[in-house]
């Protein structure tokens, strides 16, 4: 027999509080891409060496956050919808661990692309930069509030994204045709483009979990978005 | 008050299935990323499609496997060690869903490449598939057994991956360099062996999930994987 799931303010207190702290991260994450794109543009290696020195907040959040799921759902043995929403919890965590890793990687080329000539002032990786932070941030919020909505949009806005990231391609491509000399530069510009682009795929993977996670099936898999559910 | 976890025939049988079943997901997953990088070498671009079909066959695999774990979950409140067993799986089943869309990937720029003259002969790219391939197949064996040691092997052969992945690279970039008519085919070409390097990556992330699993301690955040714990 299943026992009734403790309904108490304690138990409740511990989910806001797994709440509050999923968006947590999730600010602190945003800040990170934020911080290492500015560290990129504005070639400054010691921002950049702050973000990746900065990393191992991120993966204390997620050990910290990870034990308190386990913790809930051991002690508190939650009833379906509470148990799905600590288990969604469990992999966003995951996910926002690995686009914290994108900030790190972006510092990375950004310190080699220090020590070189600027190919070209950048203009679309700022820009790419906010739309995935926005799209993290929508798809934390589209969790906390369970608004399938905005969930919904994530998974669209991802199309946005893919297009500028064709965009810059194109462009980086035509600069190491007309000039041999820029390919390695140009190269670690796409290679910073493609972690931004893994920053919104992690957004549009939470947003997916968070329809899966209120509706009760998967959206993950049927291509197009849907307009509606 | 904690009831005693059902421990019976039925509960252990379902654990044992859902053992199975992630080990099967994986083989089917390897299998995917093997036949990716056949159509490549092959320029075969009608098996490439069949791979891209199949994916569906993954995702299906990934929305039952995540199913057997709410169940699992909800229904047989299991006890700190089954508990993390189950949890793990679930975060499991995520990477692998995630590595399979890699084997799409691959396809995609493989029927890209297929459409203009072959650049080389692949000799390093099957390499590293063979390599990513195996990364997955012991991080999974070592989730079944909950073997360390094997897990461990996984962190360190991340390593190998990477070097040979700088080693394409740079052999790449001399190919862009002497001849700017071969730079879309070699971007092409970066961006498969980038995609073999997340499934390692993938698996990596499996492996550190199995240490935490087994030893309730997180290496995932230390640097350099230990030798031994």
């Amino acid at each position: 027999m299943r026992p009734k799931p403790h309904i108490n303010r304690h138990y409740d207190g511990l989910l806001e509080e797994l709440r509050r702290r999923v968006l947590e991260m999730g600010g602190f994450v945003e800040k990170q891409i934020a911080d290492a794109i500015h560290a990129l543009v504005e070639r400054d290696s010691k921002e950049a060496e702050l973000v990746i020195e900065r990393d191992h907040i991120v993966n204390r959040m997620d050990v910290e956050i990870d034990e308190m799921c386990l913790n809930l759902l051991a002690l508190h043995q939650p009833a379906a919808r509470d148990l799905r929403f600590i288990t969604t919890a469990m992999k966003i965590n995951a996910d926002l661990e690995r686009a914290g890793d994108m900030a790190e990687n972006i510092c990375e080329r950004a310190m080699e692309l220090g020590q070189e000539p600027q190919l070209k002032p950048y203009v679309d990786l700022p820009r790419m930069a906010r739309m995935a932070q926005e799209m993290l941030r929508d798809s934390l919020n589209s969790f906390v509030r369970e608004d399938v909505e905005l969930a919904l949009k994530v998974c669209r806005d991802d199309d946005a994204v893919d297009a500028l990231l064709e965009q810059i391609f194109r462009e980086l491509i035509s600069y190491m045709v007309e000039d041999p000399a820029s390919i390695s530069r140009a190269m670690r510009i796409i290679f910073v483009s493609k972690y931004l682009e893994r920053v919104s795929d992690h957004a549009t993977n939470i947003a997916e979990m968070v329809v899966f996670m209120v509706k009760g099936k998967s959206i993950r898999h049927l291509g197009e978005p849907p307009q509606e559910l």
